[in-house]
Formats: structure tokens, sequence, C-alpha cells
């Protein structure tokens, strides 16, 4: 068989007869002519079968068998097809396929999902046909070119991947939300965070960086919330807060600008505005107190559009107070220096005010929330010491991590992006199930 | 503070100022000379303070004061350091400072981890401050260049990232060697090989592959075997073994050539024989069938120079006989076609002879064994579900898997890389455990 090309190689080929081996997602047809929509997972574009060619190539009864098999083809059956490209203003992809010739490679009958709609949990139960539609292709390419963006800007500024372990003897924080193993007849949990292991990264090596799965037991039924998810921490020693927030906000902006760069007719499939996140690379991200928020929050509290509860000073925000912030500025907002009472025990207090810590959240406009934690780390072993002792963690489990503070201890900040939440903001998707290819929730542990 | 410069930097401001963060590694020092070999993640150089200068520039009290401070500093010591950048033809970095100033941000004293030798235990019990020294960095580096040469070749052949879950219901092969959880009632698994969620991506998107940690809860106390590794598996649809094979090929001569692109420093200091590697990179790998390397076997089982055990045809190979093959051939060795009954289920027979499997195994030479595994799947529904009950399978356990056999079934192709296997190779290191930054391994859980 002469060398398949892909349907994404198909605009260098115009005029010329081609190969492709793909999946018909769709088929119509009138008379003399069919037309399959056909895919293979880097595009979609038409494949047109006009009758009397297939009777001059193939003889009237071998041409009109082999027609008629096309006619009754079922979706999803794979085929190898041979024909000439031609340009084809008429469609958004540009380009449509003479066809020539059609070898059946296996015919797929009843396949499920029909170009009907069908309920959430037959698609999730069918999670590995259900990636085959255009908006689930469209989504898992935002996130391929997101993670992309990701190891591009990492390289770009010197920072070296260093994978945290997943197995872990301790936890990063003191929670029951933990996956429990077995580990030859001693309990280890599955890691919700690498930034511990990274902080000792971080004085070994300089810049690193984790990205990797990282497990929460959490019984939360939200569309923000998966048990299985892929996160990006961060770590660099000699930056100031600030400056850790400048290279966050570079990071966001380089993410959105590698998707609008690499993976934009993904973003037009699934109807992105993508003047609004354009729109987000090109203007600063709003920084504010978390104080400041407060008292923003308590001023807008009865206005006619509002529908967040009462927060006091010292309150920790939930989801619709994340949305009003971050619609009231229209751009990502950091909501900086929150209460040390509900934030992690290694973060570093701010200078004179020790009930305030030196971190930030970045919510995501458009109602999507936090994507980012990060904060300056305590770099002192006294003080660190004592927040251990302080949130009754297990002085044990924390003795080399008070041994970054012990030898030659120095300022560095950190934070952790989530992907399938960045992969949902930058999709303008609905619900975070559809960001990664298997998503484990409280339900749903198959396929 | 003025801006700080990283020690890789240096070579940029050859005759200028500069203040850099960093660690002090080890101190040397004679009469009026104190010499600092400084590391800061990113490269070791020295640091040349001289006392008259001090005395001039700070006063005669102030001066001796700071000379005598630098002269005490332990190991490990955290400074900022100004100083003059000068050539120095004589060090293999080729610049030193030429110190103005020195601050102390965090002394160490007792750094666990002196010149001396220490113990393994020992160390790996310290592997958060072992991770400091000049060998473990070199070991990381060659890590990190392995890893953005596979996101580039990836990238360069159409490739989509495609994460498989961790948490899965059944398990990829039937084992007992796998880590269990409690998944909200029900048992749950950590996958050992992301594999067939693959084989349902590249029937969505094509090409595509997956790079993550996976888990074999294995009692092996070999040289060889973590309990938690990365994984690098690929799938592919349309292409034929023997073009699997050559991008198995491809793909491990652009890991090589990566690392002597952008980590040769770290493989200097390792003391890799890079002529070696250069020659990999630049030879055709070989390829032998399975019957014909056990004919080479016997036929060379009694030699002076081989101490290995006898071989049937049939019989698995064992490290030994791994080693002897790609000894034999002096490049990286793919061994063809194994038989079915010691291989996965889901491989495809060979035409004509069933009991043998379109499979390859790639060994490293120089003793370093099996580096991939790959093969042509089944793509026949009937003969899979044949082999699953064969095999012993729960089919309800591998229901969608055989979906994609039902569905527009196409020739595929996949294989698997161990990303520690690989550093351990490219770096020339005895152990595996070095090659990743906190090993699990069967009594190693902490830090």
């Amino acid at each position: 068989m002469e060398k398949l090309i892909t349907i994404a190689q198909v605009p260098e080929h115009v005029g010329e007869s081609v190969t492709i081996g793909a999946w018909v997602a769709d088929k119509s047809g009138k008379g003399k002519l069919q037309f399959l929509q056909l895919r293979d997972g880097t595009a979609f574009f038409q494949a047109v079968v006009f009758k009397p060619n297939f009777l001059e190539k193939f003889g009237e009864d071998a041409g009109a068998v082999k027609f008629d098999e096309i006619k009754h083809l079922g979706q999803e059956s794979s085929v190898y097809v041979t024909g000439t490209v031609k340009s084809d203003e008429r469609s958004k992809f540009g380009y449509e396929l003479d066809v020539e010739d059609l070898t059946v490679i296996s015919a797929s009958e009843d396949y499920p999902i029909t170009p009907k709609d069908h309920g959430t949990d037959f698609l999730m139960d069918h999670r590995h046909l259900w990636l085959r539609s255009r908006r689930q292709q469209a989504i898992q390419q935002v996130r391929n070119a997101l993670i992309y963006a990701s190891y591009d800007f990492f390289r770009d500024n010197g920072f070296v991947k260093f994978d945290s372990p997943i197995l872990v003897g301790n936890s990063a924080e003191n929670t029951t939300d933990l996956f429990e193993t077995d580990y030859f007849g001693q309990p280890a949990f599955l890691s919700q965070s690498g930034q511990l292991y990274l902080e000792a990264g971080a004085m070994a090596l300089g810049r690193v960086y984790d990205f990797g799965p990282v497990f929460r037991a959490e019984k939360s039924k939200t569309r923000r919330h998966l048990t299985e998810f892929w996160m990006m921490d961060a770590e660099y020693p000699f930056l100031s807060h600030e400056e850790s927030m400048d290279l966050q906000e570079a990071y966001v902006k380089t993410l959105i600008q590698g998707v609008l760069d690499n993976a934009r007719p993904a973003l037009e499939m699934l109807e992105r505005d993508t003047a609004l996140l354009e729109k987000y690379v090109a203007t600063p991200f709003k920084r504010i107190p978390y104080d400041e928020a407060i008292d923003l929050l308590q001023a807008h509290e009865n206005d006619d559009d509002t529908d967040y509860e009462h927060v006091e000073h010292g309150d920790d925000f939930g989801s619709p107070h994340e949305t009003w912030i971050s619609k009231h500025y229209g751009v990502p907002t950091f909501v900086v220096n929150y209460p040390a009472s509900f934030k992690a025990f290694y973060m570093k207090p701010v200078p004179d005010d020790s009930t305030r810590v030196l971190c930030a959240d970045l919510l995501a406009p458009e109602g999507y929330g936090e994507i980012i934690g990060g904060s300056e780390r305590e770099t002192d072993y006294d003080k660190l010491l004592a927040k251990v002792k302080e949130w009754q963690l297990k002085e044990e489990d924390y003795d080399w991590y008070l041994d970054l503070r012990k030898y030659g201890s120095v300022p560095h900040c950190g934070f952790g992006l989530g992907l399938e939440r960045m992969v949902t903001f930058v999709s303008g998707i609905e619900h975070i199930r559809e960001a990664i290819p298997f998503p484990r929730m409280l339900h749903r542990i198959k396929p």
C-alpha cells in the first residue's frame, strides 16, 4: 500500500492523489453521491464518492458493489480511502477528497454514540468511544497545547523537571482526603502535591518543577473536582513573592498564547471567544490584597447582580466570591495575602502581620475560579518547626523537610497550577470531567 | 539588592561585577586566600576571597571579621556573593569569581554528607540532601535532557499527549504485583501501564503517547527495579511492526542526541564515554529474531567469556542473556517475535506462526538490558476475546477495550520506554535508584 498521509497533512497535497487511513464519523448521500465525514484524530474532512466514477473505474458490476458497500458503511467504520485532494472554499477545513477508491478495514455496526443526544452517564460509561467526538478531540487538543506551552515556558526560564514521588510515607498537609495503599506492610499515601519534595529539589537544582498526577480522596461532586488530576508545581529560590507572581502571570499568559497559536481550530470548534483569551494575554493581571477583596465583597453584597453570602475578614472565599471578584476585574486576578488560619503551614507570614501569609491565589475570570495557588515559603527552622507543632503534624514525617531550613536555607517561592482547571478555562467548557482523557470522580473509576 | 544571576549565566558576564545566590559546596584556603566551591543547581564554580581586598574595602577591623566569617563557613551554607567574573583556563568551568562582598543568608553546621564516603543507606535516608552532590545533580540534568528530547520528538512526529489514568478499576495484565487502594468503597489499583487506555486514545486522536508514573508492587531487589517509575508509552495507528521499530529507533537516537546536545557537562561529570553514545546515534540498531537469538546463545554458551545459563527455544531470557546479546552487537538491539507464551495477551501473532508474536524488546548495550518493550496489537475482536478468556482475565474488565475492535478496528502498534532505565543507560551509572529524585523500592518509601 502506498504511504498514508493524515488529514492534517491534506493541505500540502492539493491536486495530488493520496491515501488516508480514517474512520467514518458521519455519512450522507443522495442518488449517485455519498458524502463521508472522515476523521483520523488530526482533523475532520469530507470525502465525496461519485458513483459514475466508480462504475467507470471498476466496471459496471464491481463498481456498483463497491458504491453500495460505501452507502451502507456504519458510523465509525475504519477505511483506507484514496482520492484527489481538492480545495473546497465552502467547508471550514478548506479541502475535500474526490474519492477514487475505498477499502473497508473494519466495518462498524450499531456504534453506541449516535448524532442524537445522550445522557452524561451514558457518555461517561463510553468514555473510550466518546473521545472520538469532535468536541472531545478539540478539548484534548487544547490540553495538548497547554502541556507543550508549559514545557516550553519552563525550559525557556531555566527550570529543571524534577519528578516528585507519588507514593509518600507522609502527607503534604494533614488531611484525611488521601488515598492509602499497603506498601509492603506499611501504609503509604498517594501524593496530593509534590511541593515539599520540589523544595528539596530547588535547594539542589535551582529552579525546578514537576508535572504529574496528584490525588485527592475528596467526596466532592462539583464540576470543578476530580479525584485524580494533573498538577504542575514549580519552586524557585531567590525570587520575592512579587517576582513570583510576575513569573506566574508570564506562565499563564504563555499557556493561553500557546493554545491560541497551536490549537486555534480546536478553540473554534469549541466556540471559545478567542478575543477574550487574547485580552487576558494582553492585559496585566489584577493583584488585590485579600482584605481589600473582603471590603469590596462587603460593599457590593447588596448589589442587584450579586448572589454571594456575606463574608467577614478572616473568612475563606467560596466559589461565588471568587467568581464575583474575577468577573469584577474581567481578567485573571491574584488575591494576595490570605489569613494564615486557612492556608498551609509552610507559608511565610507577612512582615508585621503574622495573621496573614505571603500567598496568592490566581482566580480565572468567567467563573472558572482558582487555577493557581502559590506562596513564599517559611525559611526559618524554628518558626517552621513551631508551625508543624501548631498544625499537629507529626514531626518525624517532616524531619527531612525541616533539614532544608537547617542546611543553607534560602528565600524561595512556588506555586501549583491544576491542568484540568486550566483546560476547562481555556476551552470555555462547563465541566472538568471533559478536561482529562479518563476522568476519576466520586462514582467514576471505569473505564 | 541587585538582580541575581545564576552560575550558568556567569560566562555572559566576564569582567563584570555580579551577585549570585549560592551554596558553599566545599571550601579550602591558606593564609590570605579562601577558595569557595559554589553551587546553585545550574553549575559549580570557584569564588576566591583575598583578605587584603576585604581589609581595604571594609576597613581593617570589619574586613577581618568578614574574612574570618567566610573562613569558618560550614558546608552548604547559603550566601549572596558579589564579585567580578574572570576567565580561568585552569578550571573545567572556565571562570572564577574574584569576591568583593559576601553575605551569609543562612549558616549551615554539621552538614551530614561530607566529602568522605557514606554508605548507600545513609545517602538514601538523606536523599533530600544527597541530591545536592555533583554526581546527583548531573544525573538529574541527564534526566531533564531526556524528558525534553522526548517531548520534542513526539511533537515533531505529530503525537498528542494523552494522559492515561493512574487509578484503574482493572489491571492491564493479570498480575498480583499491583498496589491497591480503597476507592470510596470499591477496590482500585495503581496503573502499571497506560497502554490499554492509549489504544483508545489512538482510535480517537491518532498518534498518542503518555509519560507519567507507573507502579509495580514487585518484591524485586535488583539494581534495575523501582516500585514507582516513569514510563513513556506511545500508540499509533496504521504503522506496521517494522515501521514501528523504525520509529522506536529514531526515538531512542533522539533521546541520546538530546543529552549529548544539552547535558554534555553532566555526562563529563559522570565520566560517561560520549564516543559510545555518539556511536549509538550514528549506527543502525540491530534487529534479530528471538529464535535466532536463542540459536546464537546456544552456539556461544560454552565460550570462555560467557556466563549465562542454557536456554531453549520457548524460554524467556534472563539479564545475563540480554547482556550478552547486546554486548555481542555493541549497539542497541531489537529482539523480535518472542514466544506468545510469556508475552502479553494483546499482542498480534506472527502470520503463519501463532506461537510467536509481533513484538520487540530493545536491549541497551553495556549490560543495561531492556529499555523498550513494544508490539503490534491484536485487531480482531474474536481473537482478542479468545485471548482474554485463555489468559483467564475478567471479560467485564476488558469490555471497553474489546469495543476498540468492534467499532472501526485498525492496525496499530505501540511501545513503552522506562525513563529511569534510559537515565541509567545514558548516564552510565550502576543503579537505577539514582535515576529518579526520590526512588521507591522494596524497603524505601521515605523521604
